[in-house]
């Protein structure tokens, strides 16, 4: 079975063929067109999704400006935690930034799920702290790298990105001004 | 009992007498002094503690000045997740900054708790999320909010840090110089 979520869920923790069969069958998969918003500011989170293809923006609005705080692309959980589990306004807001094609779940689901299978329980909880601690590196970086530290990780670590998401975007992920990132980049190219 | 790591389980889904002994049993509970090391930055996270009393501070060093992260005081966990779950070295660095009463799990009595009681397995999923959604609340904070606005939060939602911790600390932990942080004193009680 090809299927991107059963297969991360298998990476974590061994699957039977019929826990595998129950998550394919309980996915709830959906095309999104880019420029869909998934979640507004101000609104509480009742669904996550976990992306197939296409990358799904975070950002928050302040001042009237777009601060871009994360994306996320193939293989990555889209979750407003606090939002969902608390059930509290989000303080921001999900938005394809591609042609998206999601998984979504929401509570009933989850924990219909776990009910079955009391392994998936598991899995979810190493999920959680699997991107709890990337969580923790990006705010780490947030603090302690510069933004050119932060522009060469991103280049290391996610490639893609460059080639996927307009300049002004990244350049607010990194945390700086589009003029500033450009200078970032001549000074890498100088050096190179 | 008196407990509060019982205390604080019970609250998010209710335990049998059974369940509060076996987590008072399994708990080890230690002494620090003020000044204590917990974890160093390029060691393996191998210990999660839970704050019974005192405060430990989490902080990077960076460019040999520290640069504070968080404070964890009553009530809260202290887990390096990515350190500590993918076993990799820790990034930073957590000490006591008061004398500190704490409970020590590691991944051994962890297992050993979800294997006799599953239902831990749900309180420390939970448990995961709630902390993250809280991480997620600072880093927004952290990218979105003047650091006028950060004092002006940490006033309300954590009034006891002020009494707790040195200046100096807490003008890092809101992202400014401590001089920058006198004149947000200054600018905010002017306008009271």
């Amino acid at each position: 079975m090809d299927n991107k979520l059963v297969g991360y869920f298998s990476r974590i923790m061994p699957l039977s063929d019929e826990e595998k069969i129950a998550i394919a069958e309980s996915m709830v998969v959906k095309n999104y067109k880019k420029g869909t918003v998934l979640l507004e500011e101000g609104k509480i989170s009742t669904e996550c999704y976990f992306v197939m293809e296409g990358c799904v923006r975070q950002y928050y609005i302040v001042d009237g400006e777009e601060v871009t705080n994360n994306f996320f692309t193939e293989e990555q959980f889209v979750v407003s935690h606090l939002s969902f589990s608390q059930k509290i306004p989000a303080n921001h807001y999900f938005g394809c930034c591609e042609d998206c094609l999601l998984v979504i779940a929401n509570e009933q689901k989850e924990k219909d799920l776990y009910q079955r299978f009391p392994k998936f329980e598991t899995i979810s909880r190493m999920v959680v702290v699997k991107e709890f601690g990337e969580q923790q590196a990006a705010m780490a970086s947030y603090i302690t790298d510069t933004p050119e530290q932060r522009y060469l990780k991103l280049l290391k670590t996610r490639p893609d990105l460059f080639q996927r998401i307009p300049q002004y975007q990244l350049a607010s992920y990194i945390g700086v001004k589009p003029e500033s990132l450009s200078r970032i980049r001549k000074r890498i190219y100088h050096k190179v």
